[in-house]
């Protein structure tokens, strides 16, 4: 990609406003633009780091064989009165009532319509255990959204739903859920702390928090010295048991033909929250430094001169050797002074930059920077592209 | 992917109430479900087919130079007063106030919400052209859904929308658009009619639609003998030139220092729509034929008794054999009756089936069936992937 013909809208300042680092920095590298209180776009770069976390979460989901399909985000309240949540979640709903006078709201959650969908099609233990997941837009009226993305009132969930025969059965989904869990936070540069937690609104009694240490985090969590630190919730996973399924009548015929409840589980990441924890995590004074598994490019290649034929030659030498290896690849070919570049390059965070400028080339060299690290080594051009592919092995 | 262990819950009769072809086979084939009237969930083997879709704009999209973003669905509505479309759209606006008392509403479309975007960033004519696109769900509060997911309340768009400085730019953006679309819609396997078209509600004087002739179609087409044809519009692109930048103030400066407002053009097209659209031109009376480009599997292996080992080592060798390969395949590994199997084989639509039986295995032979011409070729087992990767050729 040519950052020239892009859409990557640095700011020198963050707006007022923004107190959370990863808010600061999310509004300056260009990643998002707020609409109106707690309601973001995701600009081109910031939608790339979503997309990064969605394959990771896609292919972890599917590893652990649970299977994606997409519910619409408009309920009719009634099916929320058959469970009460309607009531419990009556101060973060959205309602309003369609042209026809139906009672309307918009999904805080779905357990209630995984488990009316599940039950028009699951009737035999035959055709248990599954798991189902969605990654998928929320809507919560916050009274005081805060942190960007991180208590917002339009987000990004991935959510799963466990169906069982058993608590056996559900405890099987749960562990394949939890470490599944682990390897998601893991690809994606995160190390949460996992705590035992009280299941709140959902109901059920056996649940997990993984938590993220950040100084805007507003759960505490269980250090081993016994420290309270504060941190950011990005996945929640409960045992539901049959609080849900009870309620709805979603049963099925067991092996004897006796009519039983299924036994359920409800899995949640925060996709969008995942942004802003990761760069509370990976920042420095300068801006972020994104994990290799969710870098929006791996490598940034930065011309100093753009006016000077020989240093774009080289530079689209580069780009080109990357990009043709499957490399993503971002090229600064704006007309912008070498100090605008490189502020930019170190506030977007780009994993590898490549320098290449008039002075270097007198030599024959090319300068490769690992921006988290600040690592710059000096490369002779035509193993510039040879050695990036061997920096870059571990991340691919 | 072991349809055993997936989720395709096949009807053998529609639902009452569906009448279009595609609707009935979208809810028979287990390719989506209807939580209420206009509200649907896209089940894993429709959301397979979407996720297909969505690629292939993608492709097209970024190949014309378009840039991906996502912007919400929650809007203050003061941003509609500012065309005065709070007023236009009321009917199908979707509204309703937050607990602060703000005024609110869920986006049928999004020109005034990327205009203020594309304003707060850019200001010179540096910065233009651009073209930016989104994949997102709208809300419309239908009076009368039909059709499925042809005209629902809720629903999956591509929207993009160019910014130029002036119509020549605007006529060299539309046109990029228009052959982007005519790529996509050939690769999703329809041939849709290019109409110019009245700008209704968008505003803005020159726009063409996109319609594909079908029996459900509620817009009319002009075939070559002057013969009118129901259709359904998958696609319309509209030259809005400076209705919306003119209202809102979108302006840039040129290159003499003068402000003047952008030229804006947009580009939708209707992509859960376009399931039902391929299904009404692709199918027979025993279910899906699927266009390659956009099926679900490539190709179905259907063992014809689960029980027999060697009819299943001769299928597992099949399914790992194209696995390894990277074709999407699924496997019938069902313990259910041939006929059973084979029904729903022809209801979902996977443009190649491999049968295996033991009758055919005596021989030493696997029968391979095109879908849509129905052609059986029967052939030997050691051969039966590598015929299938030529047959396929084409198809990657």
């Amino acid at each position: 990609m040519k950052w020239s013909t892009y859409f990557i809208p640095t700011l020198k300042e963050a707006p007022a406003g923004a107190e959370a680092a990863s808010h600061q920095l999310l509004l300056r590298a260009g990643l998002v633009h707020m609409l109106t209180s707690g309601v973001y776009s995701y600009l081109p770069l910031g939608l790339r780091v979503l997309a990064k976390i969605k394959h990771i979460i896609r292919e972890e989901m599917g590893a652990a064989g649970a299977h994606e399909l997409l519910m619409p985000a408009i309920h009719p309240l009634e099916i929320w009165q058959q469970t009460g949540r309607d009531k419990t979640l009556e101060d973060v709903m959205i309602r309003f009532k369609n042209k026809k006078g139906t009672a309307m709201c918009l999904g805080p959650t779905h357990e209630e319509i995984i488990t009316d969908l599940v039950k028009s099609f699951v009737q035999s233990y035959r055709q248990l255990p599954v798991t189902l997941y969605q990654i998928q837009t929320k809507f919560r009226d916050e009274t005081r959204p805060r942190f960007g993305v991180v208590r917002a009132c339009e987000f990004i969930m991935k959510d799963a739903y466990s169906f069982d025969t058993d608590d056996a059965g559900l405890k099987k989904s749960y562990a394949a859920m939890y470490e599944a869990y682990t390897r998601i936070f893991a690809r994606c540069g995160l190390k949460p702390i996992i705590a035992e937690a009280d299941s709140g609104a959902m109901g059920g009694k056996i649940s997990h928090e993984f938590l993220v240490p950040a100084p805007i985090g507003e759960d505490k969590v269980k250090d081993e010295n016994g420290v309270e630190h504060a941190s950011i919730e990005v996945g929640h996973i409960f045992q539901l048991g049959t609080r849900y399924t009870q309620a709805m009548s979603a049963l099925y015929l067991d092996e004897t033909g006796k009519q039983q409840p299924i036994v359920m589980g409800c899995y949640g990441i925060g996709v969008s929250r995942l942004l802003a924890a990761i760069i509370e995590v990976c920042h420095d004074p300068k801006g972020i430094c994104w994990p290799a598994g969710v870098a929006p490019f791996m490598v940034e290649v930065l011309p100093v001169q753009a006016g000077d034929p020989e240093t774009m030659a080289v530079a689209g030498g580069v780009y080109d050797g990357l990009t043709k290896q499957g490399i993503d690849v971002l090229m600064d070919d704006r007309d912008e002074s070498a100090g605008r570049k490189f502020n930019d390059a170190d506030l977007i965070g780009i994993p590898y930059r490549v320098t290449i400028g008039r002075r270097g080339l007198q030599e024959g060299k090319v300068e490769i920077k690992d921006r988290a690290s600040g690592v710059v080594e000096s490369v002779p051009v035509d193993m510039a592209v040879g050695h990036l592919l061997r920096l870059l092995i571990p991340a691919r």
